[in-house]
């Protein structure tokens, strides 16, 4: 052992929660995957290393400035800093072993090597969702994922949520109309920024890429349009008839939303916004972002869309797909900074077992017993003071602590104590099961935010 | 877009799999947290990226070979080769907040560059468990552990294997009597090597370590005893009174022994077996090395023990612990390659609707309904003949396809499929409910592994 110690730490950008926190993250991070599974998406593991060729395919500037890429031996690696081009790679190598449409899950750490601030993630947990078809895929799919979205924030307790939607196809059609066509991309980003931006200094963007100053209002007459669904609807079909890439977005869109109700989304939980871009070139169709009512300041906690081609890197088969991704670290910190975590997931066990005898048989088989009946279990090994237990599991914050004596082994009995209301019953195990099975069920039914 | 594509492949030594394993996999995954938790240890996570400094305080030559090293920016980084470093340094540095006995698990990728050959992997995953107290832990937690490998290999269906249980102590005093103390690990070292090696070089090595032949008979004696664990008990007895080192050791194993009992192993699923050592310095009491019967040439699959100090290169506080490791990437590629892992588990959902309709409104409402019950329900939303929905149904393996037909939505019911018998029944929702859930109870019965 060496003398000098060195200081335990853990580097900055990186999240690690303590026990109390770590369980309300698997809360929620079984919440995502019970969802996924309802509706049939496989789970998906991709290593958290590739080589560097694959990983920055697409990649550009920005993008391999924030990697983490080093060799080992003649390797060129990468850490993945998304799981949409692991994704891409996998459909591609094993594309003739798949089940197109090919739906997965995948829940798992990226990396990117921003500079660190509060809030802002080094190594993070993505969790996302695809449906990848073979040559072509169903409009429908692409109501699938706001319904997704809703049964997620919906069972996390996040009740104030909108899923706003968008078609860019309806934009570039429209962008096309206003004559600048040739810039779709250049304007949708310039666009997405009008939130942050402010209007004046979004039309003096657009005028420097050449659009008059009339095409300028109406571009940002048209993504700030508001209103309920039907009438932004009503606005895009007085639109058509002018431009196919235009008529075509609305079809889809209108479709989306009609499948979206079908699949039992309330009505003020999406909206058609027409300023939803996402800065990505990646997007072709449907495009979704997801906001908190209460706080918009927070962004969009859940984005995704429809792309044409997932895999023309490594592919020359066809694969579009739809599907959407949670910052899943970003927004727990958000969720416990703003005070949202639920207390009612934090403790590891239903009972904590203390023997108040020498003798321990008798008290490790009742655990046995109680985690046969599913009931986590931990049983409280160390001697010492009646005081030092009682510490021990007020600490724990365990909902019930068992005690088990002399008196209790003689009559084939326990004590129950109720560490929430402090009651203390001399029971039969049968007993103390339905006791302890009320109150699993009772937090079983909170949700993990509350909100 | 570019004209040459990357060929898509991922590294060797990175384990992906196909979604009807993945699905085995984290079935099995699933199977050992739940384990974990029925025993109330709570989750960790830690990075997978830590500081140099940190991770490689007690690291040899050997592990700093084979480690993921790099520098980004200023700061020196490895990637985590285990999850014991990482949880020393977890309770180095946040031991202030955290309860003892701390009691965690943590399921999780590490990464060594071992050389790549059939079966050995670069990037696997680790399941680990520990209970670390403050200072003191009763010898009792010992047993603990025992009864959680017992559990998680019955859930599993890994019904033949044996949890052989030895002390370092009973091993250390009994070296020391035979003139060896200074040199019990070099000679523990060695021990351990028999399976490997064979007794006749062991006894050469032991020799040229300075021991008599006489010592090293009675070592490889003593090592290779076989017996009923009374009998091994019985002769540990024997030699008592010469040594305390030993006759703690013993003590030691007789505690561990009878609690392993109340906590319901049964007795042909451990045994003393005093040749297991775990060529490690760390452990100091208790080790654990689990084997299959029919498969000794595998090794041990789940191992661990007792060890005097977690942190000592981070902390000056005393941290005692015992836990066990299993490698689960390892370990399921054994079982995938041997042909034990059941079918039962490879389908991601229940159930499979399609449409027969233009119209899909009501397949979708049916989809939800389904959902709500718990069942996982994918729809097929691809227009197209009906032979290539029934070839899509086919390969997904899935248990049900329900048809939504006109005839169907007119009288309020459903035809339901049964792919495995072939049988096809109209029937109303409810029903349908009941013949899905009672297969869902019945494949939920079985076992991923049948050995």
């Amino acid at each position: 052992m060496s003398n000098t110690r060195i200081e335990p730490r853990t580097l900055p950008g990186f999240m690690e929660l303590l026990p109390e926190k770590q369980q309300i993250f698997e809360k929620i991070k079984s919440v995502l995957e019970e969802v996924y599974r309802l509706y049939g998406f496989a789970p998906l593991d991709t290593p958290v290393l590739e080589y560097s060729e694959i990983l920055l395919a697409k990649a550009g500037g920005e993008t391999e400035k924030q990697i983490y890429r080093f060799n080992k031996g003649d390797t060129d690696l990468t850490m993945r800093f998304d799981l949409t081009v692991p994704l891409a790679k996998y459909v591609a190598q094993h594309a003739p072993d798949l089940t197109f449409p090919f739906r997965r899950y995948q829940i798992g750490k990226v990396y990117r090597g921003e500079r660190a601030q509060r809030g802002r993630f080094r190594e993070f947990y993505q969790a996302d969702i695809d449906i990848v078809g073979d040559g072509k895929l169903s409009i429908y799919y692409d109501a699938e994922i706001p319904s997704i979205i809703y049964q997620i924030l919906t069972r996390l307790g996040i009740g104030e949520f909108v899923i706003r939607i968008n078609n860019r196809k309806v934009l570039g059609g429209f962008f096309d109309m206003m004559g600048a066509k040739e810039r779709t991309t250049d304007i949708l980003r310039t666009v997405d920024k009008i939130d942050k931006m402010g209007r004046e200094k979004v039309v003096e963007e657009l005028k420097e890429q050449g659009l008059s100053k009339d095409a300028c209002d109406r571009i940002i007459d048209f993504v700030g349009f508001r209103g309920s669904n039907e009438e932004v609807m009503a606005k895009l079909e007085g639109l058509s008839g002018q431009n196919e890439q235009f008529d075509a977005g609305v079809s889809e869109l209108k479709s989306v939303l009609s499948a979206v109700r079908a699949f039992g989304v309330p009505e003020d939980h999406f909206s058609i916004d027409l300023s939803i871009a996402r800065g990505l070139d990646y997007y072709t169709g449907t495009v979704y972002e997801t906001t908190l009512i209460r706080h918009p300041e927070i962004g969009s906690i859940c984005s995704g869309g429809r792309y044409d081609n997932l895999a023309g890197y490594y592919t020359n088969r066809s694969l579009p797909g739809v599907g959407m991704s949670i910052g899943l670290t970003r927004l727990f910190f958000i969720l416990n900074d703003m005070n949202y975590l639920s207390d009612a997931y934090r403790a590891p066990e239903d009972v904590l077992i203390i023997p108040m005898t020498q003798e321990i048989t008798d008290a490790i088989s009742l655990s046995s017993k109680l985690r046969e009946e599913g009931i986590r279990t931990q049983i409280y090994l160390e001697e010492g003071k009646f005081k030092a237990k009682m510490h021990y599991a007020d600490r724990l914050a365990v909902p019930f602590v068992l005690f088990l004596g002399e008196d209790e082994i003689r009559e084939n009995a326990l004590s129950l104590k109720d560490m929430q209301t402090g009651n203390q019953v001399k029971c039969t195990i049968s007993e103390a099961i339905v006791e302890i099975r009320k109150k699993i069920a009772e937090s079983e039914k909170q949700t993990p935010v509350h909100m």
